[in-house]
């Protein structure tokens, strides 16, 4: 099966060797080594400012979103959030639930947000912008630019998730002034999914250690504390925080982030442009596209039942969508581990189901 | 190095090869398969009613005993915590911050709960009976006969974590009348640590509709409405839920749980008889062992001193305690995939250690 799915996406066979190898016990020395160099190279690649931190939590990306909304905020608080689909949706449930006052910025499926989204907002007392930076189930990579230079002037907390954008798009923490990202292991940090990453600016250290979580598992004081010694207060997933240093070290050597993000570009680009080529009947549905997948409307036929023929007579994932979006909308990511020769074999899939008149 | 530690253990090849695989997309049903599988089997080895369901939560055992009494526990219950080590501790301070009213028994650290600690607790309008049926902190094995009457006779909704115990010592949830089994991937399930498994009763069920669980990602009824179709909310740990799979499917073609307890009760038994004759200055601490460790006081050294030694020169971890206990007690474990020939070199080990006069 070749993965085009974003997440879990194919790992390098080095991440995929630590896998296979007897998982050690961690409250060593040599583990917080490793815990040390993982903080190091996510503050690195996030371009984080020296005296950020980084906290890795032993769950999904959910689990990050929720770690920072219960962590940094709270009822005295009125936040913003762009809510372009599931998981900006997401981050409504949990203000919610939370009772962290907010207001959206709703945004029609594959929509980008623009200047005049914002100007209702200026200077009405907010306190905190929340964004996925990559609305990953409709494929908008949003206009952090934009999105700063609102939270700066207005003096905002800015919560970033990342977690499908880390390592696929540039991103530069310090100089955007944000003060959470949240990223996981599954995405382009193709490892295997359970852990979420969470970098956390001066400014969300200072809130975390003045607020109260309601949930031990998700304390981030508990999580900084520990993590000064290079360690994590509940056993974690050891075996996957392994992977991901190779990975950091990997990535790394071969020419850091931005050649990842350059690599990550060119086997995007190579999709869109052969699948132009090929007059398939397949829209794309973004406004503003990431480089970490492409989501497309198929014309002709159900998106899901696409989704089943490619995995079931092609043996290849790629990426359906839930929701009202089942049938209208596939993804097909460009994350992890693939090369162009896997696009061939996936372009090759689709022209034949046009051959067989499926599409 | 060989792992004597209680988690994470050594895994057997066949779950190991499993690690070294790339991770498939899981939205499908042949994930779902998977899942009800593993359901199936957790709920036959931990003899659960054939109306209780099985939650599976990317995240340590503590996020499963948080889970456990987020969502089954509010303000109008009463509970009676056994604490008779950091375990037991961890459901005290659970129980402080969702704010359930309850009493603790407190138990000196080696010692084993008997009848007259619970006479006080008779009949008094306690709601809830809540227990490491395995301290593993201080290796202490509770009487769950005794507990289950107990419960029994007053109606307590009981809460068991059998997190380092299951599969390694009997348990009858059903007929013991536990309504909430929780454990951990890398216990003697023998998998790579980031799985937390919640067994519930019916009543344990009752409970979670009923209850507004505060944390989103910690929340049962998700969880359980996502089961009903093999699934998770979150993304969850793939790699592991596949590698418990492999496990779940070894353990029962190889005669069960009842073999896989006496398995691991020879190897306990076999390193605790090998001790005695070797006349090592170890005292065994705990007046209720289970077969999953023994907790071993040095009478002449400083237990992390032994712990750092045997890491360093001989190439194997046995487990270190933590807090107070850090120089007085470490502890070696019997779970996860090791052999007779193991325990032999690290008995060779120790002995050394004794001509060397270090203990």
């Amino acid at each position: 099966m070749i993965n085009f799915t974003v997440g879990p996406v194919q790992s390098s066979d080095t991440v995929r060797a630590i896998g296979a190898e007897q998982v050690p016990y961690f409250r060593t020395a040599e583990f917080s080594e490793l815990m040390f160099e993982n903080e190091r190279l996510i503050k690195k690649f996030a371009k984080a400012s020296g005296d950020s931190r980084v906290a890795f939590i032993t769950g999904s990306g959910s689990a990050g979103m929720e770690t920072a909304i219960m962590n940094t905020l709270t009822a005295v608080d009125k936040a913003i959030i762009v809510n372009g689909g599931s998981f900006g949706h997401r981050f409504v449930e949990l203000c919610e639930l939370h009772e962290i006052p907010f207001s959206e910025i709703k945004l029609q499926p594959g929509k980008a947000l623009k200047t005049e989204h914002l100007a209702e907002f200026e200077g009405k007392g907010y306190t905190t912008f929340i964004v996925n930076k990559h609305e990953t189930s409709t494929g908008v990579h949003y206009d952090m630019q934009l999105i700063s230079d609102f939270c700066k002037r207005n003096n905002l907390f800015l919560i970033v998730d990342c977690i499908s954008t880390f390592l696929a798009d540039p991103f530069d923490m310090e100089s955007l002034g944000a003060d959470i990202m949240i990223t996981g292991s599954q995405k382009a940090l193709a490892c295997p999914p359970g852990i979420s990453v969470i970098v956390l600016s001066p400014r969300a250290i200072d809130r975390v250690e003045r607020i109260k979580c309601k949930c031990q598992y998700l304390d981030l004081k508990i999580a900084l504390k520990n993590a000064e010694r290079g360690q994590t207060p509940w056993t974690p997933a050891v075996s996957i925080l392994r992977q991901i240093n190779a990975r950091l070290k990997e990535i790394d050597a071969n020419g850091g982030v931005e050649a990842e993000i350059a690599r990550t570009a060119a086997l995007a680009n190579y999709f869109r442009s052969k699948l132009a080529e090929l007059k398939l009947p397949y829209e794309i549905v973004s406004e503003s596209l990431s480089n970490a997948v492409t989501p497309l409307h198929p014309t002709t036929a159900s998106a899901y039942d696409i989704f089943l023929k490619i995995k079931d007579e092609y043996g290849m994932w790629i990426c359906p969508n839930g929701g009202d979006m089942k049938d209208s909308v596939f993804r097909v990511g460009h994350i992890g581990y693939l090369r162009k020769e896997d696009y061939d074999k996936l372009l090759d899939a689709f022209v034949d189901l046009k051959k067989k008149g499926c599409i």
